[in-house]
């Protein structure tokens, strides 16, 4: 018997292209109390209806676009959209997740989550107003970039809507297409906009004005003062709200792990523009989400030089490393023109830089030439041709049409032993941290679900010190860390969390155990759902939710063999200091780790047992069913 | 003793920049009667105001924004910016035109003009909310692209303003640098950008909840119910509505009259692409101005080549010119990119494609090689390559510095012979008509006061046949013909129309007089004032107006001389049929037009008896005391 869901919007819509139709369904209490929503429902929903093998350009994949029950709350920070799809690059499960005002509005016109299926005939757009849901035809913004896309339909629609749309890369399925805002707040990675271009959707344009009903009002004010507070005393806002994720740019390449020159990580010339002092004279604008104090978005703007006039959001701390540190390029308004053209075209900004990196690389070892290039030198660090590759990548023209596919499938293409310098784990290229230099974060790289992704397990222990330091260079018990951080991560995200927020929030409380309590609190006090006050049972979800998504990997055919990292990382040496030396020890790391997930070492995959301790008994029914099960 | 002025706003609003001061007076009721609005507040203004000599680059200069009784009401197409001001490209009095909604928003917030004078200290904006006017810091945006300008002041002002703003190019004081609006309705011609960038002023931003009262109501409506009559059975109307001024590119390349490869007037390879059905294509949304029904703007999509992505408003007949047959480019996305470059940069269309075609007939000549281009070859119909230069121009950058300066001054720095083949008059470049194969049209090209603009004259008799057809090739008569065209432009600019609505109305008509009495009587149930109601009167200010511009000049030193065309035009005879052998006779056409404007046919300056009848004693009796009247 279903209670009152407090919060929550109550509707889950799906929208079906194939059919042209916009049901709605209550939200069920079970799924909220099992997952919470989010990053849970998405898990849920796909592990439900995707069939294994579904093709990820086919009709039959789906996409989930999820949010909590504290999005569109005044709740700090919980207003992000999370989109979950199967991956048309890594061809498994797929989070991807970005902020702005668009998650917040789909909650006030009454939606938890937006399930999107089949395959529309033309070019078209979903327009919601409240529970007004029409499939518009799009053919006349169809090729479109995302700014022209975005006035054109705020037009057509209401001026203050929110949306999330594709540019021409997720139009023509490039596999490293990306999702976009109306703001370029991007879900950028894993190929969410080639799902899109595939289903021939253009955009989802929302309006609402509803408000979330709070279950408890006067506590969940109470918890939402305190997180304020905790905000305003933590060491990492100011450095947030200052100059955003670029505070950390030259920091990070000091302390080693930042990676350079597609992972060969020879010191970066001219890095001193990395410096704080020098990015932060680009700054003209601080730009926020939807309801969040620490406004990390830095809008820049570019007055010398050829790309003179540009204001827009400058790259974040992975894209100037995707766009500068991995390609060799310092010159900050290339990189920052690079960023744009990237959000514009819907081109993920880490796979876009990465993936020109590894053809600069081709290009210095002679593995391809100006004969496969279109005639461009693909020299380290010349930002023009990097401008140029972004677009030709975008539109799939000539050598951009072989990169548009990500690192792995370029190498397939192109042959002569390329694919060893594909700097990827599960086909997702590799961000801004080298796992040789931080080993917990560089075992999520290899076991993360979606691939080789910097979120999934960001390991705050390794990389900042926070809330305790751990030498990001031990092995021992980085298994028990990374499951931890990774378990922690699936929570948050779950209650639609943005990373960087929990990272202030945590550094403030310095305790993640606090952090956790916090958010159960105000999690009960929004929706009245009783397990979730106590944090231990947020671990729990954390954990079911890292598991189903592993299982549907398990699925699909992944076993340890895909928990992998490239050559280089697992066998030459890390140049730089304090890393000098070092290699990841990619097999101990992992038998340490999948015995504290309880999964079976030699397979990588989940036991019964630990399904369904983690109420995941269907799950392991249906692996067991398929031969599938360890 | 002023009457109260009906339907007129009643302020005008002094910005001095210098002094940091904002101040209103009433709009005079002399000021009114004598010159309506808009183009004739202007002339005013800047005569009474301006010292000859005056710097146009410096804090002497003015940039008058004036409006009419009618912007703003609901009589059609009355609602365009016109922006006057001492030209930094000839030197003398200006007059350009756009539309959009800022003319009606400055109306509504209850001014009837916006004088700007002095020079800000440092990067500033106004920003006008009806009564309130401020002077802000614009440090944040100076430097940025108009899209980036827009967007940014939108954010901090109000999401519904209307502004007027200026790109790179206004702020590198590039003299063909233009105003832009938000909706990119650009006053093009003649440096109004410079004029506001060297004031330090990068926008004017506007809201107004106000609306004009009428003097009588009823008599209103029913003029405006007959106008939109007049405009539906109009034969232009459908032209203008489906496919804008795109829609005669092409049938006036038939005709002849439509210059190419910088008037040299072969004929133009691959022009096929000219044709209304190649561009309608291109088409995916109709656009207008404030209270307009014609919209005559179109939004062009391009989904082809490197320029892919775009959505933007299509290029006009003239830049479809300048862009195009003059540079020999025929890619019509290079075309529209190239369009969009200049709006987003704020470069004037005209005569950046007309300076881009000079440039291209030095490489021809071999008068500048790749040495003075920065390697770049300057080759008819490079698409490309004259995006390149759009971009150098706007930033000032190698070739474009000195292409910047507009094609005299470029033809000076490059010396050589280049003079030959700058195609101006006045400094201001010649646009999409050749005079030789219109010979009334062209007279206006070496008569107008601002230059070669195609507007100040445009002879609708000539060019379209229209209300009735006169020979374009016959040289009789046509000093009186110009006459009359450029005194009824300047009366229905003094309106405040829109130049493609008069001729929409007067093919509906079929008659220039009935045009102008219907705008007398509209004039008169608007405002009150007993003189508009006969259409005589309106001539009258419009000789009046066009007679007061020509007296700026003249103090400023202009005489016959000024009244010039190129020797290309005057002695080349024109290649192509129908106007093939024909050449410019320019003096016995000047000789026919002073006699008929009653001005010294030696000098070309407007005789004290003629300037008395225009009610403009005042101004002979200035021109005398300095020396200068005929």
């Amino acid at each position: 018997m279903a209670s009152k869901l407090h919060s929550y919007a109550g509707k889950i819509l799906r929208i079906d292209l194939t059919h042209k139709t916009a049901t709605k369904v209550d939200t069920p209490y079970e799924l909220a109390r099992d997952f919470v929503g989010a990053r849970g429902f998405g898990a849920k929903i796909l592990w439900d209806e995707l069939k294994p093998g579904a093709d990820p350009l086919g009709p039959e994949n789906k996409m989930v676009l999820s949010f909590s029950p504290l999005t569109g709350t005044s709740a700090q920070s919980f207003h992000k959209i999370y989109a979950m799809f199967k991956s048309p690059l890594t061809g498994g499960y797929f989070r991807s997740t970005g902020g702005g005002f668009f998650a917040a509005e789909v909650k006030f016109a009454g939606y938890d989550a937006i399930v999107i299926e089949g395959r529309a005939e033309k070019p078209t757009y979903v327009w919601i107003y409240d529970n007004t849901v029409e499939l518009r035809d799009a053919s006349h913004v169809w090729g479109s970039t995302v700014d022209a896309t975005v006035e054109m339909l705020k037009e057509e629609t209401d001026r203050d809507a929110r949306m999330l749309t594709i540019g021409p890369a997720g139009e023509r399925l490039v596999r490293i297409a990306c999702l976009v805002t109306d703001d370029y707040r991007t879900p950028g990675r894993g190929g969410g906009g080639a799902v899109l271009g595939s289903k021939n959707l253009k955009a989802v344009v929302v309006r609402g004005t509803k408000r979330p009903e709070l279950f408890n009002p006067e506590f969940f004010n109470e918890l939402v003062k305190e997180q304020v507070e905790v905000y305003k005393k933590s060491p990492l806002f100011e450095a947030f709200h200052s100059l955003g994720t670029n505070s950390i740019v030259y920091q990070f390449y000091t302390l080693g792990h930042h990676p350079t020159y597609n992972f060969k990580n020879t010191e970066l010339e001219n890095v001193e523009v990395w410096r704080p002092e020098v990015l932060e004279k680009y700054v003209v604008k601080h730009v926020g989400c939807f309801g969040c104090m620490i406004k990390c978005g830095k809008r820049w703007k570019l007055t010398k030089g050829p790309y003179a006039g540009l204001i827009h959001d400058f790259p974040e701390y992975e894209s100037h490393w995707s766009f500068g540190s991995t390609t060799g390029v310092t010159n900050l308004e290339a990189i920052a023109y690079a960023n744009m053209l990237a959000d514009k075209y819907g081109v993920d900004t880490i796979s876009a830089g990465a993936t020109i990196a590894f053809a600069m690389e081709l290009y210095e070892k002679g593995i391809i030439t100006e004969k496969e290039t279109d005639g461009l030198r693909l020299r380290w660090g010349d930002g023009d041709v990097m401008v140029e590759l972004i677009r030709k990548i975008a539109l799939r023209e000539g050598i951009g049409n072989v990169l548009a596919e990500g690192t792995v499938r370029a190498a397939e293409v192109i042959g002569r032993g390329a694919e060893k310098f594909a700097m990827h784990s599960k086909r997702l290229e590799l961000p801004a941290y080298d796992p040789r230099a931080a080993k917990a974060h560089g075992l999520s790289y290899a076991t993360s679900n979606i691939g080789g992704s910097h979120m999934i397990g960001w390991n705050k222990y390794e990389i900042l010190g926070m809330p305790e330091r751990v030498d990001p260079l031990a092995v021992e018990g980085k298994g028990l860390l990374n499951k931890k951080v990774q378990d922690q991560i699936a929570a948050f995200e779950a209650a639609g969390w943005c990373a960087f927020a929990e990272l202030v929030q945590t550094a403030g409380y310095e305790s993640v155990e606090k952090t956790m309590e916090w958010l159960g609190k105000i999690l009960y006090a929004a929706t009245g759902v009783e397990e979730f006050k106590d944090s231990n049972y947020l671990w729990l979800v954390g954990e079911r939710v890292y598991n189903l998504e592993r299982a549907f990997n398990v699925r699909e055919g992944f076993t340890r063999k895909e928990d992998w990292l490239p050559e280089r990382i697992q066998k030459v040496p890390f140049p730089r200091t304090p890393a000098k030396g070092q290699v990841f020890e990619l097999d101990k790391l992992l038998d340490d780790y999948y015995t504290v997930r309880g999964w079976d070492v030699k397979t990588g995959i989940p036991t019964r047992k630990r399904l369904e301790d983690l109420g995941l008994s269907y799950v392991a029914d249906e692996l067991q069913e398929a031969g599938k099960l360890a």
